[in-house]
């Protein structure tokens, strides 16, 4: 090893040991054609980073399966801690040359454009969340690349491999694509060149960009002061957005109602599941509004092999080392499934904003990451409803007591309800904002009155089906 | 819903909050031929149950991807953790019937006898460790069976569904498959027989079923005291097994021998790939020993998108509450891949036993189970070989100073280190006994002499080709 070289290496641990301290995530990406040598610089970088907190990802062509996950989905899975590395041989960017070589999603996404959008919402998301992104596109002169390429041939043992480099995207359509996906991503988080046709020189380059980076994070973090969070919350606030608490139903409609709704919910969920929809169901409301009940019926008739219920509570320890959205971007479903969220990502906007656990910036930034977020799921195919479940105050305070005086109930109420009870007047501020700044015409908040329970699960079901029969044309 | 049917859900809720308090992991499966009814039973389970830690699990024909992966994988993948439920849509009994219907990966198995004994270490090693297994086998009568496809024909929206139900395993081979396999794993955890001929009897009988076994389940858990925690050290233990710490080798004779040992090591790579043999390395040693240098060398020159280093520390949160075996179990490497463990499993018989983190009969217990973890690695096809890396203790204490005292290395050196150094001779004693006890013909533990760290990488990587070459026939 040339001395240059080992002090560069040296360097760049030492600068990941205390990005890991400091809790940055780092992503480190290698783009380039077959043969350019960034196997080469990838595994050089890898050998000098501690194997605790350093991961490599390598892009595949998705399999059958992978294409009934969002085009993301890998990258989601895929991604850093907080103190993590992560390094991506090949990243979405080459993924959605990918795609778009081959035609993948077609009949999804109409214009591969949208892939575009959704690259530029998940960088920006992961930036604003304070990961350092760092994208290397590895060039190199044909001359050395065929000399790369006849050498692997060459060996009985590696032929294989050269006549792989052949099967890829064509060289051309890469580096075209590349081209115009470095320009219209630079601005977001800048990419270096780096040329392999001296090699020695390409490895300094990359621990000399990587040094830059990480030294600028460090200072950035090092600079960055404790966030404020302050709800922003208006003294006696009011609104008439959730008087509509009432809705009438007889126990003999009910009875004779729901179990045809649920039929069809039956028969819409094999629709969805022949034509390939996912369909996400999100629930949201005071407590005590009967989301659990609501739930149940929509779930009761379906087949439980195409729907899951992701109930989401407090955070767990690895779930807070990723942004807020990961948790649920991880847990989409698959096409043709069902996926219903009892409290959502919205809990951003709601309990984190309420109870100071998001900062003030946090909070705010996120109307817009969930609208982006919300997108990005329609732009993959999916039907997203969106219920909130709406009580009035004396209705939720006999069905707490409810709870506290039936046995078989009492689990289902803490001391925690009682307290977010006394917060009624900010929980219906945040809710509010949160209905203004996120009802979008494609992913609408539907407002469901819940006093009477009977009334609400049937207005659930009927919003489902009719969004579903209208989508699915049947 | 029925009176009785209502009272034994609200039972079986109930308990189940108590196994979650209690974090006894449950898992519950279905197993039946198409049509008999328990997709019906698993929903009907489903709605009983918090979602806030049940899960369910649908059994899929395993794709290409699947197949690159151990038999029990996607099993090790969606294990509940403690205080979780997960109920198993068929299982691992009709993902042994399905393989050996389909011949899959008949070229590794040979006799698909080997997935029984897969199946057995498996549910074994679970229920030593507190797992509460429940098997439902769910029947029907033909003349039922036939209507409710019929029923599911008529449907043109459930047509296609219907018309699944042809395409799985030929029922008879199921029946007569299920009906040897619940005769040969009924001892290890009881299979019920369930008819759901008459479907609201079916519901009643599943309930009462899980009650009893969770009831017995928390009775167990009660009367279960602390374990004790000793490692069992013999006073001034001594071992000759450890005293070549020796072995020459020239600065000379290592740069010509070193580069060369690596060439072969990335043929050995792609050969490995070709065949598709996933080949697993153990590294364990004295601190200091030179673990990390050593593996350096072995993956100096190999393809990043091939290999994998798992550098092994203390336990998460997560991790902790699943077998110790799970963190291993879940990053396997795929056929043709390398994963590299520093440290491994063994930690359970070495810095658990010595620090008391396993009870006396949970290490005691571990060289069995150790045994059958990796014989299920080379029923898969692996080549397995497990390095220990030793040194003298007048040389490590050398290495720790020499730590101390380079400030591009006094991150390596931590008062954990020194503790462990006092403890020398029952890390000794405990390193003997794990030779001894888990050393097999087809996973064999290498002592390598590590006073020479030239020397012992030339070892590791001479024995990491030689073993391949014989294997592989190259």
């Amino acid at each position: 090893m040339t001395k240059i070289k080992e002090d560069l290496m040296l360097k760049t641990a030492e600068l990941v040991r205390l990005t890991h301290e400091a809790k940055i995530p780092v992503m480190i990406l290698f783009e380039g054609v077959a043969a350019s040598g960034k196997s080469r610089l990838a595994n050089e970088l890898l050998l000098a980073l501690d194997a605790k907190y350093t991961q490599f990802y390598a892009t595949k062509t998705p399999t059958t399966e992978d294409l009934r996950l969002p085009f993301l989905y890998p990258y989601w899975k895929n991604l850093p801690a907080r103190g993590e590395v992560t390094i991506y041989f090949r990243s979405w960017y080459a993924s959605m040359l990918d795609y778009e070589e081959h035609g993948l999603k077609k009949e999804v996404y109409k214009d591969y454009k949208v892939l575009l959008e959704e690259i530029e919402v998940f960088e920006n998301l992961l930036i604003n969340d304070g990961y350092e992104i760092i994208k290397f596109n590895v060039e190199i002169s044909e001359k050395k690349r065929k000399e790369h390429i006849e050498k692997t041939k060459e060996n009985p043992l590696t032929r294989w491999k050269a006549e792989e480099f052949e099967h890829a995207i064509p060289k051309e359509t890469y580096l075209d694509g590349m081209k115009k996906l470095v320009k219209a991503t630079d601005a977001i988080s800048p990419w270096t060149i780096i040329n392999y046709s001296e090699r020695n020189q390409a490895i300094n380059d990359m621990y000399e960009v990587i040094i830059e980076r990480l030294e600028a994070a460090l200072k950035k973090q090092k600079k960055k002061k404790k966030q404020p969070a302050d709800g922003k919350f208006t003294k006696n606030f009011t609104t008439d957005l959730f008087v509509d608490t009432e809705d009438d139903m007889s126990k003999k409609d009910y009875k004779k109602i729901l179990p045809e709704l649920q039929d069809r919910m039956r028969e819409i969920q094999y629709a969805l599941y022949e034509k390939k929809v996912p369909l996400i169901l999100v629930y949201e409301g005071m407590d005590a509004a009967g989301k659990g009940g609501n739930i149940k019926r929509v779930r009761e008739s379906l087949d439980p092999t195409g729907y899951e219920v992701n109930a989401i509570s407090a955070p767990t320890e690895t779930e807070l080392s990723y942004p807020y959205l990961w948790r649920f971007a991880v847990d989409l479903p698959r096409t043709g499934h069902i996926e219903i969220f009892d409290r959502s990502w919205y809990g951003r906007v709601l309990v984190e904003r309420v109870e100071g656990f998001a900062s003030t910036d946090e909070w705010q930034r996120a109307y817009e990451e969930i609208k982006d977020f919300e997108k990005s799921l329609l732009i993959e195919g999916a039907i997203v409803i969106k219920f909130f479940l709406v009580l009035d105050k004396d209705e939720q305070l006999k069905r707490f007591e409810e709870r506290q005086n039936t046995p078989d109930k009492q689990w289902k109420i803490t001391d925690e309800d009682w307290r977010n009870r006394e917060k009624w007047d900010i929980y219906l501020e945040a809710s509010k904002d949160m209905i203004d700044k996120t009802s979008t015409e494609d992913a609408p908040w539907v407002i469901i009155p819940a006093n009477n329970k009977k009334a609400a699960r049937i207005k659930a079901l009927k919003t489902i089906i009719e969004h579903c029969e209208k989508r699915l044309n049947i």
